[in-house]
């Protein structure tokens, strides 16, 4: 395997799975040439008139689809850790017979531990796309004959847009469903929220299958997915459980650091003078983040401030915004709880988008770079401000990258993190895995202090007379190091064997994962 | 030019504004083959990363998209015979000194005879798309430099679609749109409803410019056209003539005859088992067709019945029906009044469509065959229930396709006609242009009696107790033609001079229009 170092000084490959690859060249230095991938026309002609695509069976509508050794099959992780589907979905293939299948989820979870026996017995060829917990762990092992591809989620959909991934089947859990293919996911008992991580599976794959477990007569409203793009309907039990697909309870952290942290973080968009009317803002789920929800909310009202849109995934805290007029949107690319769900079936002002409207890259632009503030997180930060999100420090591929390296591209980004984790310093001299690039990343908030990126002189000024902790990076790193005894141990990997790469959000290769010496 | 005989007996040219064509083969004979276009890819580096993709002007945006002679540059027809924005745009590409344009709208009005100058000085090479009225009257006279070709609103985008068409700048005018260009016909002193006839521009135009007389802040909501398709905005004082988009009253026919055919038709309906739970209704909005919809109320209420959709074009009439529980929703395609524009604003189950989900015969099935019945006019109906809605029997070209070859796709067509206007008969021997075969059409409904196509037993059957003037089409035709005093005349047209062909729902060439001798 050829190895070249790459515009951010990083060792990767020339080739994957038998495709070139162009390597980073930079931040907005790659633009692609040629045309958006043109799916096969079709006619109605093969299609039933009456719109009913419904098949008897999974196994069925895979056979119609002309399912055969090595295609590419793309499932969504919008059933999150409750999805049963995808399952489903390899124990027919297995039991078809068929094999070497490139899976392409658009994330996976640990409930999918249940895959690994087929990546060990040829039916899954290899995985492209994240691979959170079990998966993660047997492909940094070096068991996967493939080499893994973590996209971010804009990463996803630019690559099937461009023509770069060919994915032969789609298989599209849907809450909710009609005969034609119009499928949402507001409703039922797998409801989900919405079904963006689908859209370009459904709008370029050669053959798109949606299955659910709620069906409705046609029209299902509204049509996140389009049966118009829809080859075969198949109905089933259950599409998974629900209690793991969305929970009624999004906890706040207790912990007293991360709860530091988050106020820092309130604190300082309000001292920067970010938190202003008509602002906008991007937070995650995680415990810290819901905190830092609830301690800005306070801030906004305390001094009437609204904000004009706010990008979820949601959560009850996010919903409360909107309900209470702290915000005139949520523009929510997954919905996290079942308040979210419920917000997004009932207010017509918390609207679903996509990877498309949100994140691609080879786009007429996208919302990521229009918002004022994300707050993000990250397994380790490096005193040059590069991000990883993918692996520990022990050099584990353990997490995907989601919509991370996408909502870099906002006015301002902070990584709200921990200053170490199980003793083991976040903050490190060079990240193990390179994710996001540190020009891009503004603020790194720990609860040991703040720092800013030395680039935004502009934020260095604005909170100089805070009161906050404004402190460099190596004085928080020098304080970690100290109290954990010293930097963490440089992870034991064989530099000969990449077991995954690392996309940039324009399709070029950032990085590479290393397999684990154990 | 060469002219070949298609598989319905009609003279076609083989090669049409350079472009070789393929003669209609038949109803759902021919499938196309290949992929869909890919539009260029873009990457967010060219686009403001703050969103702001206002220019100062349209000719600022034409320029920026690179307007040159010959391209082909679309428009829409969603401001009807109140739009001003096209004859701006052709000032504008005038003055630019740009020529050979191929106009590309979904439809042309009455007020686009101000472009009659520009076909005559060269700036307008041909136009593409339905012309109506006074542009019509120019092209049938031979005037008009390219051959103009009419395609139906599903015929528009499965044109587009499938490369047959590449638009190299869309102009699209939005009542209500944010800077990034995501755009909606919801509010605003130009509202009109919905922009779905732009949706194919949008998704597959080189370039897109969104014009509009109502900027809001981002995001418009809902985005009918997505700002990540769309390269520049324009703000604009007026869009138009709002009066002439959409009509405050949309009145009923008052004339005896035309109430009596409204009548017939609801009778029929239900008197053939259509008018049941759960059926499926499509009409549009002529004074004959809201009659028709006032009588099926009445039935509907008397027997209890509630539809599962109607289509539209709407007007207060259908929104009564959702807003009274007759049916659970709308689908509709354009709105006809203000109260049609209100009720999309506010009733999630007044659902905009597309000609891709409702029309595109090149798709994985459309909403056109799941209707159980349509209820549509003609210019001319023959003896084997071919019909014409293009061209008047003295051959003169006055009026587009629109939806009517796609709505002919329902499980039963009626067309609700008088049977002669003008003292001339609109039942004849053979149609002056072949638009829709007489296989898809299956009753026609005039004042002196119902006319059902022979090959539908199953609807002879069941109406023939139903006390309707049930007739053959000869027989209604014999009296008609006693009352005319004859046949209407041969047109008279020059065989030798094609002005226009008419396509096929799958893009095929189903007729020619003859150039008239005046």
């Amino acid at each position: 395997m050829k190895l070249i170092k790459n515009a951010a000084g990083r060792l990767v490959p020339t080739i994957v799975n038998g495709k070139k690859q162009i390597p980073f060249k930079g931040i907005n230095k790659y633009k692609p040439k040629g045309h958006k991938s043109g799916p096969p026309l079709r006619s109605c002609i093969d299609y039933p008139w009456d719109g009913n695509k419904v098949q008897k069976s999974l196994r069925e509508a895979l056979k119609k689809a002309g399912l055969k050794d090595g295609m590419t099959i793309s499932t969504h992780h919008h059933l999150r850790n409750g999805d049963a589907l995808t399952n489903i979905l390899f124990d027919t293939i297995k039991k078809m017979g068929v094999k070497n299948i490139m899976w392409y989820p658009s994330a996976s979870f640990p409930v999918h531990e249940h895959l690994i026996k087929y990546l060990e017995d040829g039916t899954i060829h290899h995985i492209e796309g994240s691979m959170n917990g079990p998966l993660g762990r047997f492909v940094s092992q070096g068991k996967m004959k493939g080499m893994g591809v973590l996209r971010s989620h804009g990463g996803r959909y630019q690559a099937v847009q461009d023509g770069e991934v060919h994915i032969d089947i789609a298989v599209i859990a849907a809450p909710q469903a009609d005969p034609f293919g119009n499928a949402n996911g507001l409703d039922g008992p797998s409801a989900c929220g919405l079904l963006g991580f689908a859209l370009a599976d459904s709008e370029y794959a050669d053959r798109v299958i949606v299955v659910t477990d709620n069906p409705v007569p046609f029209p299902c409203v509204p049509w996140q997915i389009q049966g118009n793009n829809v080859d075969f309907v198949v109905e089933v039990d259950s599409l998974g459980d629900s209690s793991k697909i969305v929970s009624g309870t999004t906890q706040v952290t207790k912990s007293p650091d991360r709860l530091l942290i988050a106020e820092y973080v309130a604190e300082f968009i309000e001292a920067a003078g970010i938190m202003k009317n008509g602002f906008s803002l991007q937070a995650g789920a995680g415990g810290t983040n819901l905190a830092f929800s609830v301690f800005l909310k306070e801030k906004m009202k305390a001094k009437g401030v609204k904000a004009r849109f706010m990008r979820g995934g949601s959560t009850k805290y996010l919903v409360e915004m909107l309900e209470d007029g702290l915000t005139d949107f949520i523009l929510d690319g997954q919905t996290f709880d079942l308040e979210g769900v419920r917000s997004m079936r009932e207010n017509p002002n918390h609207v679903n988008t996509s990877p498309f409207t949100s994140y691609n890259f080879h786009g007429k632009g996208n919302f990521a770079s229009m918002v004022d503030v994300a707050v993000l997180g990250a397994t380790e930060v490096d005193v040059n401000f590069n991000g990883n999100v993918v692996t520990h420090s022990d050099g584990y591929l353990l997490h995907g990258i989601g919509g991370w390296q996408n909502c870099l591209y906002s006015k301002c980004t902070i990584l709200a993190i921990p200053s170490f984790r199980d003793r083991i310093p976040v903050i490190v001299d060079e990240v193990t895995t390179l994710v996001g690039p540190g020009d891009l990343i503004d603020v790194i908030v720990t609860e040991r202090g703040i720092a800013i990126n030395p680039k935004r002189k502009d934020l260095i000024k604005a909170v100089k007379n805070s009161g906050l902790p404004i402190k460099t990076i190596h004085q928080i790193k020098k304080e970690v190091d100290e109290i954990c005894g010293g930097k963490p141990a440089k992870p034991k990997v064989d530099r000969n064997k990449v077991i995954a790469v690392i996309k940039w959000v324009d399709g070029t290769v950032i990085d590479s994962v290393f397999k684990v010496k154990e």
